[in-house]
């Protein structure tokens, strides 16, 4: 048994309680009455910090919640320097109704804190601290660098983040970084996520008439921007989805035999996702397979379409406006302005006369974001995984989009090795949000042999 | 000059007075609390008929707003008996703040009568009334014998008139309807309007995901409700407005040359609509006019359309609920039942795996109404307007729907003839209604003159 494993133990009770005390601030990003329990929850982690070892500890204004920074800088010339990544805000927790206990006031039962936050992230960032400070408490040093970067606005999208960043770009340099943020595939089977999707919108107002008309009058003879719309919408994919706007595939990167190879070991099934989702069959880009539609093609979705008449019953309008928004699922090395491009293009050749139709992209956009599965950080995480699950990890990906990954490598040039321990099935953004007690032990653990490994590694 | 117009000449202001004291009574049809005022309505135009010289009045019960009958059965066997229509009852009056005189206080302005109902149909139903009161007075009989079918609830639909004409049909029998409700093309120029459309109406529900979706998760992979409802929309209709629903046209009474010849008289320029809705192209069935399509082909409109997101900003949902609203217009053959039930085959058709598509048709459904543009009562009518104006009517249709005239033809087996002195910009339904002083001039010769003509006819 190593040192560290031993120190966990002797201090596995105060561990749990000290992660209940942070789980109690009610830290949501999103509602301005909390901003100041945000704050707190900073300050908590400055504290714990401190007292682990870290040096260097500062809150720092990013013009909305904090940013929480700390350093250890000691190891050998030649050493890595290596920034963690974690945030200490959580998710809204409506509907309230649903939860089991209070958000706020965690209970443990059947080896899980129920609590709003405990996986997502506190009970994951406050690892690496107890981390360092076991290494520190058994070895009396770190065997790399180290950066700490805990922020409080991730689950509203970090937007004070790029601004931020961009003007810390030296303070903040480092040769890769780990997020204790997100999780594995399952309780005995790791997984290293290396991709994730970008993403632009764009909005559709068709606007017809002057007003409302009569249909009786009008019908037949005046455009109708529904039905305007909807060929309009009709003819951006064909019904098997494939995407049909001129140019949106042009600089998709393709996926190698290699890329499908991994994916194809990953044991996901279509009936899982029918189950999942509960329809009776799937649908998808010819030519792909369910989970290279999900992570690793592009998607154009309606999220959102209206016009006219949607109360009850019958009325006889001939409606003046029509809108759609859309939004798009890029992958590397797509461009997210030149697919906006495309698509308002696209709008513009398949609008019928009689009709105005205008295209407003949306603010978010984007871009995708893949690292090399060979990846050095990658190696590193992968042996931690070897030893403690005893099998290799998954290479995943995930459709939906990571701000911080992009903007970590758009900013400071270095990717993000995701490295935690939570699991889908723990309600994350959900009533009943739990982490399991055996995932902290585990992490804990893993977290000290990783540390270890990355020292191995010259970037 | 004829008696009656010496007579007409006498009581010109008494009759103004007359129908001041009756616009002043605020029958708005639709408001629970306007119910009694609709009565009052009733009450004075069943007292200002037996004034009149009208016999067997009496007010009706409906269930809802009441029918007032009179009648005079006193003609020379042989001779027709003619129903005459109109109702007492108006529209609402919101938005108040846009009316320049009070809706319920009438004011004359420049030879104008401004109040709620001046047009529709206070001004016009009141001139039966007079006419007969004049032939009485100057023939001492009338040429042929009327009934009157004043009824109150014109402005809602007359929910209550279906049950109600069926069980009074052989009381209400007659050879030929007058409708006292509706125009003429222009100030100079007498129209007759022989067609009305049909209606039938569904709502078309598709149903995704067992709840709403992250776009990100499960985009591209598992199919979105608007991609689908849009690809169902797109596919009833080609671009340029032809109706791709097998067998939707197929009992459609083709307009005949002598039918075209008869629309292509009006005067109703494609410019015209555009200046009048404010689009710069119009659109419609290739192969038909304006006219032809707005009146006299069948038309498939969606009036409304909606699921997903509809807020400012994105998003990033894949929505799992999608909808449509649709009513068709419908022409002489068609089943109204029939065209739902393509429509319907349609949808099932084009529904893409991995959503359930519901189509519910609504329950308002009509025929169609085409008379003979040679139909004895257009005839006699024509005549009329031949004398007052030195023109032929134009033979008009309109794509809308007055239930009454297909319902007098269902259960009493008679066409209507539309017979009223209202103008299309006297803003029924709208703020500032007004009937010109005029109008209600030419209708009272225009009666006396119709029911000569109608003498001469035998059905």
């Amino acid at each position: 048994m190593s040192n560290w494993s031993t120190h966990f133990e002797s201090y596995n009770e105060q561990h749990l309680n000290e992660l209940l005390e942070f789980l109690r601030i009610p830290s949501i990003s999103s509602l301005p009455d909390h901003a100041d329990a945000v704050r707190e929850a900073g300050q908590w982690v400055a504290a714990r910090m401190q007292t682990a070892g870290i040096e260097n500890i500062q809150t720092m204004e990013t013009g909305g919640h904090p940013v929480v920074y700390g350093d250890w800088l000691h190891a050998p010339e030649g050493s890595p320097t290596v920034m963690i990544y974690g945030h200490f805000d959580t998710q809204p927790v409506d509907p309230l109704e649903l939860w089991s206990n209070p958000p706020f006031e965690p209970q443990i039962r059947d080896g899980r804190i129920y609590a709003r936050g405990a996986s997502d992230d506190k009970g994951n960032m406050f690892v690496p601290i107890l981390a360092v400070e076991a290494l520190l408490a058994t070895e009396g040093k770190l065997p790399i660098n180290l950066k700490f970067f805990f922020e409080g606005q991730e689950e509203i999208g970090s937007p004070q983040l790029p601004n931020f960043i961009e003007a810390h770009k030296d303070f903040f340099a480092c040769d890769t970084i780990i997020s204790a943020d997100g999780g594995q595939y399952s309780e005995d089977e790791p997984a290293l996520l290396i991709g994730l999707r970008g993403l632009c919108s764009l909005q559709i107002d068709v606007q017809g008439a002057g007003s409302d008309l009569h249909s009786g009058m009008y019908g037949g003879a005046v455009m109708n921007p529904l039905h305007a719309l909807a060929q309009i919408i009709a003819s951006m994919r064909s019904v098997d989805g494939k995407i049909l706007v001129d140019g949106f595939y042009d600089n998709v990167r393709m996926l190698s035999d290699e890329d499908r190879a991994l994916l194809a070991k990953i044991p996901q099934t279509d009936q899982d996702i029918m189950d999942q989702v509960k329809v009776d069959a799937l649908f998808g880009e010819p030519g792909y397979t369910m989970l290279e539609r999900r992570w690793a093609r592009p998607t154009l979705e309606v999220n959102g379409m209206w016009g006219g008449f949607q109360g009850e019953g019958v009325k006889t309008v001939l409606p003046n406006k029509a809108h759609a928004k859309i939004t798009c699922r890029l992958v590397a090395d797509q461009d997210p302005q030149q697919v906006v491009d495309a698509i308002t293009a696209h709008v513009k050749k398949h609008s019928p006369a009689g009709v105005r139709v205008t295209v407003t992209p949306g603010e978010s956009m984007a871009k995708a974001y893949l690292m090399p599965t060979d990846y050095p950080g990658n190696e590193a995480a992968a042996a931690v995984h070897q030893e403690l699950y005893g099998k290799e990890p998954y290479y995943i990906r995930t459709g939906g989009s990571i701000p911080f990954c992009s903007l970590f490598r758009e900013k400071l040039g270095v990717y993000t090795v995701n490295f935690a321990f939570g699991l889908q099935d723990e309600r994350a953004h959900a009533p009943d949000e739990f982490w399991r007690l055996s995932s902290f032990e585990r992490a804990k653990e893993a977290y000290c042999m990783l540390l270890h490994e990355l020292a191995q590694i010259r970037f």
